[in-house]
This record gives structure tokens, sequence and C-alpha cells, in this order.
């Protein structure tokens, strides 16, 4: 509930947690509303590491909207912020009208001020477009008034993936078939509390270049990849029944191998767009190919690897695995810096590698490769009112 | 014609040429047969800069096969060059028997030794399986009278690819329908003088790690690529209906686009493995990315690259823009070398740049990212006897 003082200011703040795809979302079928030519999944991670943290006044004195992220002003005309002030405000008038507004019912015919920040530095790569928009289309419900369930097509008006940042746990954002988008929703599959013994890190590695933006990269993937929508109307929908089913029987080896093959298709399809598009670098194939060699090592799938449009690898594990994939990654990519400012976020308790498993894996080490890791699992509850 | 010195010993000589396809080939139906999922075209490249030498002597005092490549002896029992030989000693048998026979009637039962070296360093990163295998099948060819419509089928057998470095010019190898592999054959689309400005480079660049063997790669993508199957079953027959057009159309733009989108998709195929096999590095990258704002700038494809299985480039462009590209290179990867320890093979003009392209490519400079270049052009003529 906003508060609201007597010259008529009322402020909300709220936070939303980032998520990792693990059936990625790339290719639109409509760039307006925002829907894909795909169903996706992902994962919410926990906000004690990584969210975005949302402030909306509103008064009657406020002459214009306006937004600041990350504390630097930013243009509010942006169309997709513009969609997400218009909706939210529609349906907090069509609330109104119906009579079962429970808020200020004047405060939506007022200018809002927005303020906007982010618990982990943009250098992390994450996208925060999702956690983002979610959390600005939270905010402004919670102040103005509107009911949950509409939330999820707002926010995927600011940024698909938003809609998934709504909810916590495994989270699937639905293709939908109505053209108009109604359908087109994110829904929880299961709860933050269903598997958790997962664990989740973040792998920073230092980019040299600057890559393009994933908005741009996936509309020219749908122009020009011929394999995209052999991957959207073939593969993906029989890879969301099977990811569905790994993640209810909390079936590791499963998860991992195909969220592993799910990132590197999406990759593929940027390699297939014209002109191709690269967000793994050298160190990404290394990473790559150090999960893929200490799976190897044990003859199961324990730990794997997605990547969204970046270099920085997410890993996902479960608990008990954690302290020694850790402690692997920071025997081949020996760091420059040590103890909590290399892992950040969970403790990860130390390990000790034999021999014969640094033997095995067979790789020469990269000082400096990996920059940080964000140690950090699923989230306990999506999002919330401060 | 072999000699025949008075001692039963028979040697002949005969070079061969290297290929480069520009609609790839990746992956096997019949892997003893060595039956291709798609066709593929290549331009084979002139013996001046790169070729493969085989002397093959045949003697009744041989006790038995033996092959040295670049003057090392390696395992004559290779499945591989047993197929070979097997099969040009068949073809000789059939035909001696048929009474056609021009050569030496007895030689067939007589052991061979083989000797085989490229003109180029290994560190080229250039396939010489099918120069090798090419050279060896049509050396064999002339020291036991095989006709040369059978050696195709033959050196396939071998390598793959081998069948087409058996044609000058820009060579086809139909995929084929029969299960015995018989019609899986190359033939020649365009001679070689065709289009004869059409000019070729070799990029070598700086490899850190060597890279999965392209036969145990495509057995790999065969096995778990969900997209080659798609990729080989609908768009390979398109490309390959086109790129024969854009060929005999000499259409520069349409050949160099349609090559590097065919490039682009062996690779995202390779990224769809499981796991992914990774042959473009940080470099190819920066050459991909160079190429795409070379065009650019001029709002044109002068320039096309294309990447086998490794990270070094083979660019296609005509001779009237050979000049500027090359210090398009030379500016933005400043050599270690210079002068013709940088530009090997055929001469390249020099060329001024000018300040507005410079500042259009807007790249930062990659310093000695390439070691050395390759400059060459369409052969002129594909197998010859010394």
């Amino acid at each position: 509930m906003p508060e609201n003082d007597k010259q008529g200011l009322s402020v909300v703040t709220c936070t939303a947690p980032v998520n990792i795809a693990v059936i990625k979302y790339w290719g639109k079928r409509d760039e307006d509303l925002i829907l894909p030519i795909n169903s996706s999944l992902s994962v919410t991670l926990h906000q004690d590491q990584l969210k975005t943290t949302t402030t909306v006044a509103c008064s009657r004195n406020f002459q214009q909207d306006r937004i600041w992220l990350n504390g630097k002003e930013e243009d509010i005309n942006n169309p997709r912020l513009q969609s997400c002030l218009q909706e939210i405000r529609r349906f907090s008038r069509k609330r109104r009208n119906t009579g079962d507004s429970t808020s200020d019912a004047s405060s939506v015919s007022h200018k809002v001020h927005i303020c906007s920040v982010n618990n982990f530095p943009t250098a992390a790569g994450l996208a925060s477009s999702a956690s983002g928009y979610a959390c600005l289309v939270y905010t402004l419900s919670q102040l103005f008034g509107v009911e949950s369930e509409q939330l999820s097509a707002v926010a995927r008006q600011g940024s698909g993936s938003a809609c998934r940042s709504l909810y916590g746990g495994f989270v699937q954002w639905k293709l939908g078939t109505q053209l108009d988008g109604k359908d087109s929703l994110a829904e929880q599959v299961e709860s933050e509390s269903y598997w958790p013994e997962l664990r989740v890190l973040i792998l920073v590695v230092s980019a040299e270049q600057k890559s393009v933006g994933s908005t741009s990269g996936m509309h020219t993937s749908v122009e020009t990849s011929q394999l995209l929508k052999y991957r959207a109307d073939v593969v993906v929908p029989s890879r969301m029944e099977e990811m569905i089913r790994v993640i209810r029987e909390r079936d590791f080896p499963a998860f991992g191998e195909l969220t592993m093959k799910d990132s590197n298709q999406f990759h593929a399809i940027c390699l297939d767009t014209y002109p191709p598009i690269f967000y793994l670098n050298n160190m990404s194939h290394r990473i790559i190919s150090l999960v893929h060699r200490y799976n190897q090592y044990y003859g199961e799938t324990r730990v794997a690897y997605t990547f969204d449009a970046g270099p920085n690898a997410v890993i996902y594990t479960l608990q008990d695995h954690l302290p020694e994939f850790v402690q692997v990654v920071r025997h081949f990519f020996p760091p420059e810096v040590n103890g909590e400012e290399f892992v950040k976020g969970l403790t990860v308790c130390s390990a000790d590698l034999s021999e014969e498993l640094k033997r095995d894996i067979n790789m020469e080490p990269t000082p400096k490769g990996i920059r940080y890791i964000i140690s950090t699992k699923v989230c306990v509850h999506a999002m919330s009112t401060s």
C-alpha cells in the first residue's frame, strides 16, 4: 500500500528478481506486443544477490512522468516504458470504473517519478531489463491498484522476459495463440521451495567488446536465420515438455543436459543470423569445455552452463557439488583476487581437488579469465513490497 | 605413364590441389562408404600456392605397402587408406581382365611405396586430406591404369571432400541416392577459366587450442544436432541450386553472401552439437566483423569469408578489390613481419586506405592477430602428372 502524505504524494517501493532462462526466448512474432515465436522457461534467482529496487512516487504537483535508472535520468518517452505506463493506467481506470479499486482513486491521473536501481553491476552482464520492467510494472500496480493477474501481459510489453520475473521458482512463459497476446503469459511451473538443493553461480568474464543488443539481435535472427523457424516450431515445443518433466522429477542430469543443449542452440541461431551474432568469446568456450570435462570425469552431468546475450556463464548445480566445482573454477581460472572478492554472495565451503581430477580435466589454466563469481540460489519469493 | 626400369620398379609422381567449400559438407549418412547427408560445392585452388605431391613406386621386390607423409612413415593399415588401395587395385584387375588396360599388367599385384608431401605448412590449418587422398588415388590410377571416371568414388572413400579436388574450377559433390554410393560423385560445375577475376586469400590466425577433428566432429553432429537434419534436407538443396546459378552469372555479391551464410550455418551446426564444437575463435570473429564492416562501407558484398574446421579464414574477392582489402587487413591486424613474409603467394599490389574507410570500420586494431596471408586464385588445372 502506498504511503500517502498530506501533500498528496504517494510513494511505493518494491523489488524484483532476475531470471535466467533454461529454454531460451529468441524471436518475436509481434514486435509491438512483444509476442514470442516460442515458449520459454526460466529459473528466478534469489533477491539477496540480484535484484532491482524501484520506487515510484506520484503527486498532483508533478509536471510530467520522469525516470532515473541507477541514478541517471533516462528518456521517459522510450516506447516500451510508455506501453507499460499506459497499460497500467488503463487497467487502473477500468478497475476504478467498476468500483473495486482499493487504492487512491485520484492518483491514476497524476504524473509519476520513477527511480530504479540494481544491486548488481551492469558489468555483470546480466540483462537488467527483465527485473527492471517486472519491478516497474509491479510497483506501479501497487500504487495504482491493479490486479496481479494482469501484470504478466503488461510486463511482457516492457521486456519479453520481464513477465517471467513476476514469479518465483520455475516459470514458463507460454507463447499463446491469440493475436492480441492476451494468452501470452508467464505462469509458475513449480514454486521456489520445490528444488531447494539447486544452486546457481554467475561467472563474470572479461568482455572485450560490446555485443549486439538482444532486441535488435533477435529481430535480425527472425529476418535471416533459416534455422530459427525450425527451432521455434519443432524443437522448442518438445523441449518445453521435457524441461517441465525433468524439473518436476528433480532430475538434475536431465535438467542440466537440456539446459546446456538449449543454450548452445540459441547461440547456434545467433551464428546462423546474417550478419552473424557472437555472444560467446574464447573464455565462454573454455568454461563450456571445463564443464563438459568435469562432467565427463564423473560420468554424469553434475554441472550445467547457460549463456544469454553475453559471454558470462550461468552455472546450475546441486548444493553437494558446488564447493568442488567452485574450486575447479579457481584452479583453472586462477583469480586476480581471492576470498570474498572472488566469490560474492552465498558462502561456498572450501574443497580439495584430487590430482586425478585436475589431471583428467587436462586444461591449461587461464589466469584472470574469470573476474568474479556471484553465488546464489533460486528465489524465496519473487515480487515484494518494502 | 609410369617410368619402368629394368628391375621392375615403376614410379609415378602427380600433384593435386586443395579445395575450399562454399556450400559445406558436414555429416555422413554412411560412414564406411563416406556418403554425405547433403551435396556440397567448392572452389579448387591454384597449385602454385597449395598442393600435395605424391610419388608412388611399385616393385616386385617390395615386401609390403608403405606410406610416408611429409617425410614421416605412417600406418598403412589406416582403414581409409586401405579402402583406396583396394578399390584402385580392384578396378585395375577388372580392366586388365576385360583387356583394355594400357599399363603394365603385372604391377597391380606388386606392393607400393607412397610418399606424399604438401607445399603448405600443417600450421596453415588447411585440411590436407582432400588434396592428399585426391593425389594418392590419382597417382595410383596412373600407375595401375584405372579410368578417371572411377576415381571420384574411390577418392571419396579416402576423404569425402577429396572427390572435389579431382576437378578444377567450381565443383559440386552430388549427394546421390544409391545405397552403394555409385552416384555420390564430384562433377565440375564450371571450369577454372570461367571466372578469372575471382581471388582467394587464406588468413592464417594464431590458434590457441587444437580443435575436434572433422571426422569425429561430423559424427557427433549427426548423432546430436537437431538442426543438422533440417539443414541437410531443407536448406542445402535450395542453396546448391542458388550457388550454381550465381556462379554461372558471376554474381559476386550473391556468391559472397551465400558463401558467408553457409559458413555461418555450418558453424551454427557445430555449436548445436552436444558437446558443442567451436572452430571459430575471437580472431575469427574479428575477421568476420571486419568483412561485414568493409562491405557495409561500400553498401555491397565485395569480400566474403568462409571457415572450415578451424579458426583460419578463407576470403573470396574479385581482383579489383583485392589490394584495398589486403591493406585493410594489414591496418586492423598489424603484422609482426611485413612484405612477402606477411603476404605469401601471388603478388598483391599496394593500396592506400582513405581515412573515412578506416574511421567507418571503427575497429580496434589487433596486432599480430593474423600470422600471414596466402594469396592465391582458382586453379588452372586440377590433377597433373609430373
